[in-house]
């Protein structure tokens, strides 16, 4: 049973070239030095009240291993939200909001989130994303792109995608030269 | 002699998957059923107006033979506007405010450019596009981001280029759901 106020968005953030990655994983990048004046400012009750709305988070493996790796510096990042890994793999589980799904995407999607989940966030990897922008299986595409081009490193996208008409619902450019663009993915 | 008040802008236009062209140069994706209900609308005045700013247009050889293909039926887009195409090749040239430029890109941007035009637009295709990030001859990239994935046709950006730091100047969104954003090329 699918419950349609069930809402499932890709979040990214990419350079303007379309890169999620750097093949070194550093992340430092996401931290420009660029100041645009006309940009939005969140405060952090703001990113809080936000942060509270998502009820549950999506991750490929190597995503959750990469969150784990950094959460050792910076802390968790998805806090107490269930946090569902979708792996075929035995992954090490070091919180009780973490667990691991190792059926298909559609099956995650129409018996694991939309019956017990309103605002499903998908936060990587590429494969996961385009799998989901592929079966059609998500609802929105929320993607930041930071004001760098990177050159070398993991893009987004590549050829084997359908073609996909999108709706843009939302614009927002941050004081940090960050734009957020929000597309419906029509279906 | 270069002059700082010449300024050179990358001007493109992409899907959100960053495809500029499709494999059939077929244009009519540009064109979206998207409706943006907060975009800005662009009277023609408003468009005339911009681009009797412009005083030069360059392209590559691609590019300019694409454009006389459109030309046939949708007029030329360029108007009377001195227009260089970057090329060794021997060209068929219909019109007198087309010119080839056989040498560099450095000699192009700083002997013919810099000296005679204030407002330079580059318009394609992306390997001309690169090379002005990659030797830094452009001072500015206009990207507009029409809301569809491609999936499949020619990507603007590659592996090839080196990073680069960028400053967002500017964001629009229009009434069709196109999305403009303007960033300078730090030096």
């Amino acid at each position: 049973m699918t419950n349609a106020a069930s809402k499932i968005t890709l979040h990214l953030v990419a350079s303007l070239d379309g890169i999620i990655a750097k093949k070194d994983n550093s992340v430092s990048w996401f931290e420009t030095a660029d100041i645009y004046e006309k940009g939005a400012t969140v405060t952090e009750q703001d990113a809080a009240a936000f942060l509270k709305m998502i009820d549950c988070y999506v991750m490929g493996s190597h995503t959750y291993e990469h969150a784990l790796e950094l959460s050792k510096s910076y802390g968790w990042a998805y806090g107490d939200t269930p946090t569902i890994v979708l792996s075929k793999r035995n992954l090490a589980l070091e919180r009780n909001s973490v667990e691991v799904f190792a059926g298909d995407l559609n099956t995650l999607v129409n018996e694991r989130l939309k019956p017990s989940y309103k605002n499903v966030w998908v936060v990587g990897g590429a494969e996961l994303v385009k799998n989901f922008i592929r079966h059609q299986l998500a609802d929105e595409i929320r993607l930041s792109i930071v004001p760098i081009i990177l050159g070398d490193g993991l893009h987004l996208f590549d050829q084997t995608l359908p073609e996909q008409s999108l709706r843009l619902k939302d614009l927002t450019a941050y004081k940090n030269g960050m734009v957020e663009m929000v597309y419906e993915i029509k279906k």
